[in-house]
């Protein structure tokens, strides 16, 4: 999974508390919807890594490291993201990836196998368990993802311009240290610059100053030649229309702005504090629109048609003619959430509105998941770990 | 109103038969609703010209013109658009135009007053009334705005370079016969190339497709030196999360293609068939976050904040610094549809979805409206004018 030039990657949604459907409403998160939010990853091929998803409440802490990151091996192939919660977390993750994936510990430190989110705590501080994660994450030769959530107006200046300013350099002490680590340590220069509304001091997100600090961090990342992260955000309360208008202006700014890894890509509401399934659906039919949307245009002879145009000539149809016929089963993008029924059969359908349909989809989708093949023994090995830790009292996380 | 190089204007949706709104449902347009839309135009800074905004189809078309061109220049001080149906009706317009701007005859050919939209029948057609259009608006010194309706895969190529073949040979065509009439008559290159669902037929806007083909056509408008109109469009039949990210798509295709002119900037719904009140708002809202989007970031040492950032220090805040004191009234945009709210707080106020907010803001907005100041003998003027000619029968549009 390459991170780096034009290749972009694109994540789940990652560490919100809580979990929506239009179902059931909007609820602490559990693990069951952690492991349906995996699948759903691995169900839609726009996904490329995993991620934290929601936060499964239910799940002891000392433990949840070990059954999410067994849950992520067992229920998809895609690559893990995992949480840096202080050092007896990270290393039985790296373990149960090492296991997983059949390594010597020599192999498993060669090169990337996962990677995990350091939020600095700004401004201008970074927490033990962030820094703990920057070294062993660098150690173990896997990806930190360095990023300052930095509020413009709250915790970072009220320019975009300062607050790029302090995230840069919060960013690069995040660097820096995993450099002093180990030297060629992998890294990704992770950005999340917004700004609060200034009566009230709620955090806002898809804003202009964000999509506008988004392209700038990316020039930043390039700046110093390496790959960049981004997200998808809304403030919204609801997968709603705000919700899609303020999640696409944040990937605008990430696309456009030449991001490698895109962060809650799928999934995420209320500022990051609750995980939706609609929003999630809403955001794969979006991201898929842009994976399209990125695919060169081709202007060959035959795609310029001129040929077709002067067969069909004046006051004719395209339908029937061979240049249609050749290509029109995989001309153009096939929607997942978009209905382009006219009215009459729209309303005949139930005149369901995107977050309705989403509601089908997301359901639908876990009806269908199909687990990836695994090796019995691989599963025996890392439930036997899995055991053995939890015995030992797993290993609270480090705040 | 520069309608070139890095400047871009926004035009209400034009020309939609129907109405629609969430407190009394999809139905006809009529006067009423014409003129809502004019009215919520002229509050709106976001929009700069005026246009179809919806079919009064309780108005007879042989005076339908007449009621349209008087309304938007009673209601609105902003440019009007009007449609060409017709030497009868194109001659009627620019006279109420002339005696709105108290001008002479000479005085009004010898620069743009107003535009409209010449549409050709693809493929390879100009109708006669389209036809009589560019020939009229030619000679009168006023802007054509000549666009090629392009559907890959029914009226055009299915491929997206063929359909702008098929498009750009259209818009030459109507170019050149404005030219023919009177060189140097101003016109606009309009785009509207999109594709259709090729299992049904149906229409499709704010495709991946539809955006691609949005950049390509700004790079062929840019290509002869004349301004470029585009869209914004969805086939979406509900003020919901689909249109929202939809449309967005289709104004990125317009924005960052460099567009002079986006017709159906805010209102468009059902695939051009409907004008949805709810989508206005929600459109001028996206409109405006791109108009501060677009705005230059500011890059001078006191935008840096280095000193905000020093003076603060580490693990403080930005709330009340002297860097966001100066800055905080107008640092950030203020969000018109969006609600940004924490959970809790959006839940006591009704859990409203955008689309509910949508609702409140546009019969506010009517509400607040106040119209523009206008001469009175003016106003007489133009009244004697619709009197005569509604008298000798109106101009029944010629089709």
């Amino acid at each position: 999974m390459p991170v780096h030039g034009r290749h972009v990657v694109f994540a789940p949604t990652s560490g919100p508390p809580n979990i929506m459907d239009t179902v059931r409403g909007k609820r602490a998160g559990t693990f069951e919807d952690y492991c349906n939010i995996i699948k759903l990853c691995q169900n839609h091929e726009v996904i490329h890594v995993l991620g934290g998803c929601v936060e499964p409440q239910d799940m002891p802490v000392q433990f949840r490291h070990l059954e999410t990151t067994r849950a992520m091996l067992n229920l998809s192939d895609k690559i893990p993201l995992v949480f840096a919660r202080g050092p007896g977390q990270n290393a039985d993750n790296f373990e149960m990836l090492r296991i997983a994936y059949g390594l010597t510990h020599e192999e498993f430190i060669s090169r990337p196998y996962t990677s995990t989110i350091i939020n600095t705590n700004s401004p201008l501080q970074l927490d033990i368990p962030m820094a703990n994660g920057i070294m062993d994450y660098a150690a173990a030769g896997q990806v930190s993802i360095i990023t300052p959530f930095t509020l413009a107006g709250a915790m970072a200046p009220v320019t975009i311009a300062g607050a790029l300013t302090l995230a840069h350099a919060e960013a690069l002490a995040g660097l820096t240290l995993a450099q002093i680590v180990r030297a060629g340590a992998p890294i990704i220069y992770g950005s999340f610059t917004s700004n609060v509304d200034m009566k009230s001091g709620s955090p806002a997100f898809g804003t202009p100053e964000y999509t506008k600090a988004a392209i700038g961090a990316g020039q930043l990342a390039r700046h110093i030649g390496v790959p960049w992260r981004s997200s998808n955000a809304t403030a919204s309360n609801s997968p709603d229309a705000q919700a899609a208008y303020e999640s696409q202006m944040s990937l605008w700014g990430a696309l456009m702005g030449g991001c490698n890894f895109v962060l809650h890509a799928a999934g995420w509401l209320e500022g990051g504090l609750t995980t939706s399934y609609e929003k999630f659906m809403i955001d794969l039919e979006m991201l898929q629109m842009f994976a399209e949307t990125f695919q060169p245009v081709g202007a060959t002879a035959e795609d310029l048609a001129k040929d077709a145009i002067a067969e069909v000539g004046a006051g004719g149809h395209f339908f029937g003619c061979a240049h249609t016929m050749a290509r029109y089963r995989t001309a153009f993008y096939a929607p997942l959430v978009s209905d382009w029924q006219n009215f009459g059969q729209w309303a005949d359908s139930g005149a369901k509105t995107a977050t309705d349909r989403a509601a089908t989809l997301w359901q639908q989708s876990l009806e269908r998941y199909v687990p990836p093949e695994r090796d019995p023994a691989i599963s025996e090995q890392l439930d036997d770990f899995v055991a053995r830790r939890t015995a030992a009292g797993g290993a609270p996380p480090v705040s």
